[in-house]
């Protein structure tokens, strides 16, 4: 398994000292100057000999330009693997800016050792603007981004987020009110939620909605709140709401994940669903459909989420100011309830 | 939403010109030189009020590094959001990479256009190594890597790598024959296989376990392709199957998405698992675990395979020549089979 060569990227020296020409020679040709025909020739032969490839990095820099757009996580690992929507929103992002040729660079942050070290990164000349998903109240990249005057575009809108800052999201308080009206709608009487991310504006607003919906007849003693969007809470939250009150007949739970989880802990609890129990969830993910039964939800256009945020870096990118954008977010009744 | 302020960022330029210094002497402050008491206060002041931000980029230029490393994901768009490996390897990888504190760029590759521009990226200088996921044979991306010599391992090994690029994995072939080996122990006479990805080692190593187990009993007729390893590919390869051979009792499907839409089929044929139909995934990934029943599967240890994969690239960066990893691969015997 030993190499010969070390991996060593070739320069425009090199390629000068195998043309058997100067540098500048080599420049010229690399810039569409005037050469003689027989020095091109032999320079192209360099090139490809030597393996040179033009450093677009150094070409960015006189332009200030990387054609790269950072899409930001802020996201615990375990939820990334779990949650269908990040995925969605990130290929949306992808497309949109792939046909603007520009480059998705994708970060992970998860610890306060990733935070500094993407702070860095994103001060240091990487990439044209961000995209952030899942940013926290106070959250340090915030911060960062705004220090730094990065074309940045937000996915949902933490409440310290700068009023000028272009954001893409849905109506999470609006969609929520409106399913669990129709949950309620249905007869069902004792309704809890399982709420998740309250120190996210989605989290937080889904609660809200849900308050907004049951009116007089909420009860905060069956609001279970968990950290995530993610089974295992789901799991954990049903068992609270029943151990609570046994005799809960409707459950609003914060995202498909945290439903699916929930369904788990029905039937462990050998309540049926929706006969016993009216269960709903949010997102419209692959959760929903794959859940037995499907789940009632609210869409959340991920991808058009993804697509509208890297349309609104690039139009930063190129100098406008454009207005954050609601998408709609229809509610989709399955049978789950 | 107006800004008063165009988003532009601020120069060494800019910050000289606030301080009322020259830019040698801002340069000067910056790294670390020598200047007056007085002329440091006035630009440490005019950085602050200018929002200047040293270029690591203008700097990494010059030592030819960026700490940054590519992870590049050679998958349909679809399967990112479905296969709970790739997340794992991924941030096995980000913490690897974040420990030595280099930044993971996470990259997706899916369509020809993808492809042309990840290359240019990848030869822009904007990473110093890069890790690659899913290659398959004749894959555009390994070309460019070689060519560009850039540091790099391949998660897999697809058979026209290079004899000396570093790779981890697992050892496909024989997990796949031990874990079919065990399901035919268990009396199952008619067994047959859903194989999905054939166009990687992976895909390939799978059958070719299979195919070793059964011996003579193989029978060709008794394997379904299906194009990826994902959940509508098991639903598709399962009614094959059961067409073709409508007393099959056993069935090795190449993944666990692949066996959780298998799953789903033989339920809507009516069959009983695992009491009519045994039937082992691959990867015990949490398809394996929400599966109804829990998936017989062979344990992938993505996390380690992305830690591994990290390490192979920084060593390799230091200008080691780090040899081939594979890691065990134990059989996890849960109750479809």
């Amino acid at each position: 398994m030993a190499r010969t060569q070390p991996q060593k990227r070739a320069t425009v020296h090199d390629v000068a000292a195998a043309a058997g020409v100067s540098r500048g020679t080599v420049s010229r040709v690399l810039n569409g100057g005037y050469v003689s025909a027989q020095s091109r020739a032999a320079i192209e032969a360099a090139i490809a000999d030597v393996g040179y490839v033009p450093n677009t990095a150094a070409r960015n820099l006189v332009r200030r330009r990387t054609q790269a757009v950072g899409f930001l996580t802020l996201e615990p690992h375990s939820l990334l693997l779990e949650d269908p929507n990040i995925g969605a929103i990130m290929l949306g992002a992808n497309e949109e800016l792939s046909v603007a040729e520009h480059q998705m660079v994708s970060l992970v942050v998860d610890s306060a050792r990733d935070t500094e070290r993407v702070a860095r990164y994103l001060s240091g000349g990487f990439v044209d603007g961000a995209i952030v998903v899942s940013a926290r109240t106070h959250d340090p990249i915030t911060r960062v981004i705004a220090a730094l005057r990065l074309p940045a575009t937000f996915v949902g809108h933490p409440p310290d987020l700068a009023r000028d800052t272009p954001w893409v999201g849905i109506d999470n308080a609006g969609s929520a009110r409106a399913l669990v009206t129709r949950l309620a709608a249905g007869g069902r009487r004792r309704i809890g939620m399982i709420a998740a991310a309250l120190d996210r504006d989605s989290g937080a607003d889904r609660l809200a909605g849900f308050r907004a919906a049951l009116g007089d007849r909420f009860d905060p003693s069956l609001v279970a709140e968990v950290p995530l969007y993610d089974y295992a809470s789901g799991v954990k939250g049903m068992r609270e709401l029943l151990s609570r009150e046994p005799a809960i007949d409707g459950v609003f739970a914060a995202s498909d994940a945290v439903a699916a989880g929930a369904l788990e802990a029905l039937r462990d609890a050998g309540r049926s669903v929706p006969t016993e129990v009216g269960l709903v969830g949010f997102d419209d993910s692959s959760w929903a459909l794959r859940a037995q039964p499907p789940l009632s939800t609210v869409h959340q256009p991920a991808r058009e989420i993804g697509a509208v945020a890297a349309d609104l870096v690039l139009r930063q990118i190129r100098g406008e100011h454009p207005d954050p954008v609601v998408l709609p977010s229809p509610i989709i009744w399955r049978t789950s309830a």
